[in-house]
């Protein structure tokens, strides 16, 4: 937690943003999550919306500013004595909202009957996508919509939310504070060390399932955990792979996607590619220094005023160039970005906003959060599925995750449908069905003059500099 | 996942066990649960129920039975293109069916209009507590019943359910199968490995939240994870401490309380205490004795005919005995057990079951599953929170965890409203306000002449061995 003026300047930086709009702003904390029942949950995680405004890291709080009078309330139980005996003695609910600048609070149960006289009133009731069931469970019980209604449905958030209060948050969390980017730095430095963990353990005939253990401990030793479920595949063209039972086997790639959540709940996330020898083919060093080069062309323009959008079509281009040259593509490489053939080898986005959250502020609307007013979201394959296109501004952070991957289906499917516009030689590409994947993934801060790579060292990543680290490890 | 016959047998149980009950058997399987957003999810885990009948092991499936027709009908729908780049390929649902033994399958949507069919026609859907809130909110859409009712509410499940249904599933968890057994063994023996490496890292200094790191690496490497967020703590007196901040202190009793999951989802659960220097102080082995021949009286009575209720009355008479002695509370031990004076110093019950789920089935509602037809669960604090009172038969397995803590707040409180009846030597119990807590748990496997501790290996608990144990580490 920070100290109390951050969060009050925060929520006055908020109402400010929501201008003319009237009416109550509603906040719902998180409670536990069950993982097999009320009383075995998940680890505990706040929300994010919560704890950049109202910082206490407990579950079941909520909160209200009242637009008009400008009253803020946080609604959560006090503790009694069965509670101390599980959970230990623990600050009162009014000590806890004075640590964050609050001094008027209430009981949990009575938010229904304040927000039920609200309603009545005629007054509007203000609330952000809920970005797990039991929000939307609760949301829908104050409001009476009906809780589907109320759930972060992903692209468009949700239907009930409230769009002013939406982007008046989207703007505020967008720009990272300095005391942020501290602690993103921090979340960097132990993405390093976890990534650095899981290279030295690549060794032939271990079970991946052993180098994902190693890389939470770290995590777990030094901070929250795992900022998301770790992606370490020896498959790196299945994007999501989360099965790590596979023997560590010669000559294939291995990609690792991970990062860490410090304890106050900021994220880092990296991606690296290895081959699981140590060395790298001549064919494999083809496409990784391809996907090298596009890291670095995207870092390299990054800067304000660029749309990042048109950081992802430097990269598609950079990349058809390349595999132009190894014959995998033919044709006019202007024809080819336009009609979206990098999606074939890259359908993934350049990259995606970064902060408390890993993929940051996706539960208030992925559409809201990463595109500009006035800029459209491509339904092309690759570029569709780009989460940060906007004009970029110092404070932004985000990340740089080009690939290129072989995906059987996915190929199959293009020549099926002529997706390839005849761009494609399938003839080469059946060579590479058991290829696999690569990406090369860092964390960069848009600056004044330009962009900075979040954590103090850089994980070896130009082809030479892993073979050589892989040969010390 | 076990061979097909596996789960056609069970279904053919539960609907032998349904009797007479008429209608449709009604399971959902669990969806991601998501952590910050829905695409960023806690680690995926299927609902414990569901992986008892239907086994897979998937996102957003369901079932049904028909109970007059017999049919069986598993509802998810195939991936596309789109989940095949992100997740992989997958065997279709009806191949993923077939492995369970069931060939009739469609689409997830379609559920809807069958059960809202099967509604109209004036049928009894029958399904069970919901352990997460996406199923409650999934099943108050299915049958028009609120989410909160759907939602299993501890102690007594939940409203809305089916008490047929939950009856007849516990009928069939409660006995462990021959393979769950091994099952259990392996998870035992895996919380066996875990709990060794946490005794090997205590050492004064070390910031708890590393050996906390080291442990939870065992089980990420060799099985699913952490059966329940671990409790590793110097303030055992406070039962769910998950606060790991604090460096090794000299003198201290660490308590750590973890276990496994294992990849096919089985579960350990052990506690054990330690002297943070390696050595017991005299105060501190006067307790620990106490506590240590608890366990091993709860195990020696365990045996088919014998109510673990009564076998924590034992417990708790032997305790205050033992404290008796130590001229912590004074008076006649019949009167003390009576009156519930254990519960001052062990505010919670001996033991679980335990299975699929850490405390298992807790979903289904713990009066159901820990108390026989005609038992009745106490008020008295300890007692009160006794999760296995039944009488105990073969196959039934469960925890046996006996503690002694001394906790400042609850002490203040019984002597402030005379909780205690005048048995508690308050001048001598300020002597431990600082003292912390002692559990010493293993799981027991009830067998046809008596109990077996599972795994293959028991962790050192004789105050003797556990100093001789860390002297070596």
């Amino acid at each position: 937690m920070f100290e109390k003026q951050v969060y009050t300047s925060r929520r006055q930086a908020l109402v400010k943003a929501m201008g003319s709009e009237s009416g109550i702003l509603l906040f719902i904390g998180n409670a536990e999550s069950p993982a097999q029942y009320r009383d075995n949950g998940y680890k505990w995680r706040q929300d994010s919306n919560w704890l950049y405004f109202w910082g206490i890291d407990e579950p079941l709080f909520a909160a209200t500013i009242d637009l008009e009078s400008g009253e803020e309330t946080i609604w959560s139980t006090d503790f009694d004595v069965d509670d101390i005996i599980w959970m230990g003695p623990m600050p009162s609910v009014s000590e806890q909202a004075a640590g964050v600048g609050v001094s008027r609070t209430a009981p949990y149960g009575a938010l229904d009957e304040y927000i039920a006289k609200a309603r009545a009133a005629g007054r509007r009731i203000h609330f952000l996508p809920a970005s797990r069931y039991y929000n939307a469970i609760k949301l829908s019980k104050l409001t009476g919509v009906p809780a589907d209604d109320c759930f972060s449905a992903g692209k468009a958030g949700c239907p009930a939310a409230s769009e002013a209060f939406v982007k008046a948050v989207i703007g505020l969390r967008l720009i990272k504070e300095e005391r942020e980017i501290a602690a993103i730095d921090a979340a960097c430095d132990l993405g390093y060390e976890m990534h650095t963990i899981a290279r030295k353990g690549i060794r032939l005939g271990r079970i991946e399932q052993e180098i994902v253990g190693d890389m939470e401990a770290v995590t777990l030793a030094n901070g929250w955990g795992v900022s998301f479920a770790t992606i370490l595949t020896q498959h790196g063209e299945i994007f999501h792979c989360h099965s790590h039972e596979m023997p560590v086997a010669p000559g294939k790639l291995m990609v690792i996607d991970a990062g860490a959540e410090t304890n106050i709940h900021y994220a880092s996330d990296f991606t690296r590619t290895y081959p699981t020898g140590g060395v790298f083919t001549q064919k494999q060093r083809d496409i990784y220094q391809t996907v090298f080069e596009c890291n670095e062309l995207a870092f390299s323009m990054a800067r304000p005023g660029v749309e990042y959008r048109d950081c992802h079509l430097a990269v598609a281009r950079h990349m058809l160039e390349n595999l132009r040259d190894l014959d995998l593509v033919r044709g006019n490489i202007d024809d080819m970005v336009s009609e979206g053939i990098a999606g074939l080898f890259m359908p993934h986005g350049l990259g995606h906003n970064m902060g408390l959250d890993v993929h940051d502020m996706e539960d208030l609307g992925e559409n809201l959060v990463g595109y500009d007013e006035g800029q459209t979201r491509s339904s092309q394959l690759g570029l569709g599925s780009l989460r940060m296109a906007r004009k970029l501004q110092p404070g932004h952070v985000m990340t740089d995750e080009p690939g290129i991957y072989f995906i059987p289906a996915l190929i199959e499917s293009w020549k099926k449908d002529g997706s390839d516009k005849g761009f494609v030689n399938y003839a080469k590409l059946a060579d590479y069905y058991d290829f696999g994947g690569i990406r090369l993934e860092d964390d960069l801060l848009v600056t004044e003059g330009g962009a900075r790579r979040l954590g103090s060292k850089r994980l070896p990543i130009a082809p030479d500099d892993v073979e050589s680290a892989m040969a010390n490890d």
